[in-house]
């Protein structure tokens, strides 16, 4: 399985938690050594993104608060919340499955890693399995509209 | 003891504990509800500055992951992780002390509340105790820069 591949299945886990369905995963020397799965909800956390649950994971793992080295893969592009994590957390390279205009701030919106003042910068590879990312969201938004949806109060009152 | 005045004798406690002192409360109602200080290093958490940590503490006390009428007090200007972080929550009113022209993202680098993808943005009132907040930063790099350190194991590898 690619390491996206393994973020897109933690992602599907979310959206079966009625989170919005975003996955992420820390790649360190080639293998996954952190998975996070969104858990605003569930956590009653305005900060548990995907990419924040992962990072937070991973470092904990490694006993630091840098992950130098390490590889991000994520089904969304990051917001600026997580973009900026990512420069604290020193992240080699961000992988990234479906662009976001809206609240992306990677290649979007304050398009963070351009700033003058961001203090650390990763490779960027936007797009990597995005149809399956777009699908997965789009399949839960449209389901989330859905007046057959079995159990309204499992699913996030805003995205 | 204001608001900000508290912010700043957590920020003091973080530095005593060998953290950049930064520190944060959220009211709510005219009540403290939460604290937080900065414990990177302490907690191996590239994600745990002041204003994550308080944000963090506070949706776990109310129960959810918004804290729209709360208001957010810290002791310096949020960067681009945090500024996304108070959005998310949906923070009412932030109330920084020192300015961040290096690292700061809320009146300096991507001005993350002008931008028009921002998806809510707080009122926002800088500058509040400025002095005593800088004043607290600069001792604390001005120590940790000193060769008469009595414990360098204590402080922070990088700001």
């Amino acid at each position: 399985m690619s390491f996206m591949a393994a973020a897109l299945a933690v992602a599907e886990d979310a959206g079966a938690a009625g989170e919005v369905p975003v996955g992420a995963v820390v790649v360190q020397a080639g293998q996954i050594i952190a998975t996070g799965a969104n858990r605003m909800l569930r956590d009653h956390d305005p900060t548990a993104h995907a990419e924040i649950v992962a990072l937070r994971t991973a470092a904990r793992a490694l006993g630091t608060m840098r992950l130098s080295g390490c590889d991000l893969y994520v089904t969304l592009e990051p917001c600026a919340m997580c973009a900026g994590a990512i420069a604290h957390a020193r992240i080699a390279r961000l992988y990234f499955a479906a662009f976001d205009p809206k609240g992306g701030a990677v290649e979007h919106g304050p398009c963070l890693f351009q700033q003058p003042t961001i203090h650390h910068t990763p490779e960027v590879y936007g797009g990597i399995s995005e149809t399956a990312a777009a699908e997965l969201l789009r399949n839960f938004f449209r389901q989330k509209r859905s007046p057959a949806v079995k159990n309204p109060d499992a699913l996030p009152r805003t995205a």
